[in-house]
């Protein structure tokens, strides 16, 4: 008989049954029981420990299912063989605390949370909790909250002129879900255009497919139509990235009509035209679409705020049911809980009076960061004033190298990001600065201190 | 002088630059400014409508960066090549308002939204927004909300027997997240060792990857110590995906021990081992891991809800920091609205409440659909009592084709999946029947309806 004794109680509040597990559990990893050791019979442990015959069964398949112990037909419970068990020495060693590195001056392409709205968004979640409690947990629609769905394709026809239903929005866990999901679906096994320089991970999401990537060189405005049109061609029409021209419209219509001769697809990657800091946002590429060849790709990760993974697609009516056939069984990434809170901030004007304040603020961001780069000498480069977006271009035309010119910025506490990563034709050499995150005042010192590791590397 | 009479009004609420903008966008997108023609000078126009100079200027500034009309040095400001604008049709014919699909009986895998706590879940969201309102917004902390991550190491603790620190804890979008994580991390363009049958977005991600797959042929207890061991073994054993088998102790410490000789990692993808229904959860691998070769992947999709998109990873001590840096810039995929106010569930104890509660709902569902299922005549196929998880895989001998049988019973509002598409080695032919989402009541109608199906394929 094995001795259990002192190891099993009844009157412990755990659960008889689990008192005899642990208690064979370390009997077997410390080797008192052998390995091919036969346990007693149920009725006969029972008998000894006093306690009811299921008790020890119930104990027993736990030990089976566990792996400790292994059932021979006919013959009994034997023991398996465990090795010793030693514990895993992750509570004697934690890893340290690691702080949370800081952004870096000047990262581009980042809102600055300063801006975020966290109290008003705050009392917005509460008030959906109360008034609407089941809107936060139960996802009625793979594509999304139905009344987020509605304020956003209101918001596309009030800021970018796209004039669509709800039916035709998605709603994503961000941008680069819905570019990768309409990648997926459209390229079909043919080419794909990507402009260069362009988003780094939609390159390797088109590489990683192995489709043809087929480069389009951006220029001060754009890329320009090739002669051989891709199945798809990915844009930014509004504020190339990460370059920051503007698509012309008679381009914009050209690149629509040669899609629909194609049979193929534009996706416009509208990541942050709300910033315009002269004039009006420029309408979307998609708002000049009579025939449904664009998917429009919108986020809330620039206006709003990344934390919250939100972005979304504007699908052409025709592409609305075979997007849905998508996700019969699994729907979008994109989690519910902010979904109504949002459509509810939008729906009550706050969201637009967030980004009219967003963009005054970047807007005198912008002007502080271009005069203090204006002020750079010729011989290191140049930039162009396209006045609108989260960062600004600086072509390096002195001594090229922008990846070891970032890692020494880094260094010094800088987030600015080099060019060339983003252009696998050219490598062309430039800085990307972010302007955003600062405060106007402290930008030309900052600007300053790159000016000076820009001009000793 | 271009004629824009009636088009710019001083007492219309819209400012002045904006109407000018679209009166000449409209004279052109119509033709009746033609391609090439010269616009008048910002002076000569601001006399005829009356207004100043400057607002001219911004609206000549914005039409040029809409590209409607282009700057040639020295001679003035010309009109594009811009063909006539059609508006998209799309507001005209909006697509149909598809209903969401219907998730279909015995759904495979998939926890039944019935038994969230939704509004217990709202009450919580609602207290954290008015208690600790920046909580809702602001992301501290790329690895997830530091609260949260306390929570998870101690129910990792609780209910999985992992002893871990919170710094070891990183929040992701859900177990997928955290999977693709570990693997594009680990496998460093070595081999990876994956279950057959197995998780399909799994092996289609590791073969998108362009790596070494090798395949573990799961049996009745789930995968042996192959004799050439990958740099990256992805196991599920607790649980086997899904054939439902538990992994021993001996086999467990043996993929650990065969792991720290080749210098390779187990990444243990413990998706919904909370669900056994006899006995007690088995400890995870993790647990057993003394030498830190094991990366736990956790989810909150099968126990809480899929929609908030939460799951983690827990790393051994010695890879956070290098975890750590691979999220200096980006994050993580996790949303975080949802995180504080589920550290708060979980330290309330509503948590683990809401777990034993499925858990005795969902064990009464297997015990109703395995009662069912051992009617079905021998000739149909096999299944084995694991009496855990959320679905049971029925082994079809009989006729084959369980894609045929599924597609039928799709047809008939069946969620049930086919087995061979998740086994490239061998396609074994089976269906994955859940139960989680029926009442016990209905569950012998919905396999019998079920059983027709298969006897008539």
């Amino acid at each position: 008989m094995i001795d259990l004794s002192g190891m099993v109680s009844a009157n412990s509040a755990e659960p008889l049954y689990q008192q005899i597990v642990a208690a064979l559990r370390r009997r077997i990893s410390e080797g008192s029981l052998g390995i091919g050791a036969r346990l007693p019979s149920s009725r006969a442990l029972a008998q000894d420990l006093g306690v009811a015959r299921t008790t020890v069964v119930t104990a027993y398949d736990q030990l089976v299912a566990e792996g400790f112990a292994e059932t021979r037909r006919g013959a009994g419970i034997f023991v398996c063989d465990v090795a010793p068990i030693r514990p895993p020495q992750a509570p004697a060693r934690p890893p340290p605390a690691l702080a949370p590195p800081a952004p870096g001056m000047l990262l581009p392409g980042a809102p600055d949370p300063e801006v975020f709205p966290a109290r008003s968004w705050a009392r917005c979640v509460s008030r959906v909790a109360r008034m609407d409690p089941l809107s936060l947990s139960h996802q009625a629609d793979a594509f999304g909250d139905p009344e987020l769905r509605r304020e956003i394709a209101a918001y596309a026809a009030r800021w970018r002129g796209i004039g669509c239903s709800a039916e035709q929005v998605l709603v994503t866990s961000g941008a680069r879900e819905a570019l990768e999901l309409a990648m997926d679906f459209l390229v079909e096994g043919e080419d794909i255009a990507l402009e260069v320089p362009g988003f780094t991970p939609t390159q390797r999401f088109a590489a990683a497919r192995g489709w043809t990537v087929r480069w389009l060189q951006a220029k001060e405005r754009g890329a320009e139509v090739p002669r051989q049109m891709a199945k798809v061609t990915l844009l930014t029409p509004s504020h190339q990235f990460p370059l920051g021209g503007t698509l012309p419209v008679p381009q914009r219509q050209a690149f629509l009509q040669a899609a629909k001769e194609r049979d193929g697809w534009i996706i416009e990657d509208d990541f942050d035209s709300e910033f315009r800091y002269a004039g009006q946002p420029v309408p979307a590429m998609a708002a000049l679409d009579p025939d449904g060849r664009c998917i429009y790709v919108g986020t809330f990760s620039k206006t709003f705020s990344h934390a919250l993974r939100l972005g979304y697609a504007i699908l052409p009516p025709a592409l609305v049911p075979q997007f849905r056939a998508l996700f019969i069984h699994p729907s979008a990434g994109a989690a519910i809980t902010a979904q109504r809170p949002l459509a509810a901030f939008m729906a009550s004007g706050q969201y637009d009076r967030h980004i009219r304040r967003a963009r005054r603020l970047y807007a005198e961001r912008y002007a502080a960061a271009a005069e203090a780069l204006a002020a750079w000498p010729k011989r290191l480069g140049f930039f162009r004033r396209h006045t609108a977006g989260m960062q600004i271009a600086f072509h390096l035309t002195g001594a090229p190298a922008d990846t070891r010119i970032c890692r020494r910025a880094a260094e010094a506490g800088y987030g600015v990001r080099p060019l060339s990563p983003l252009d696998p034709a050219r490598h062309s050499q430039g800085l990307l600065i972010g302007f955003c995150q600062s405060r106007p005042d402290a930008l030309p010192d900052e600007i300053a201190g790159l000016r000076r590791i820009v001009e000793e590397s």
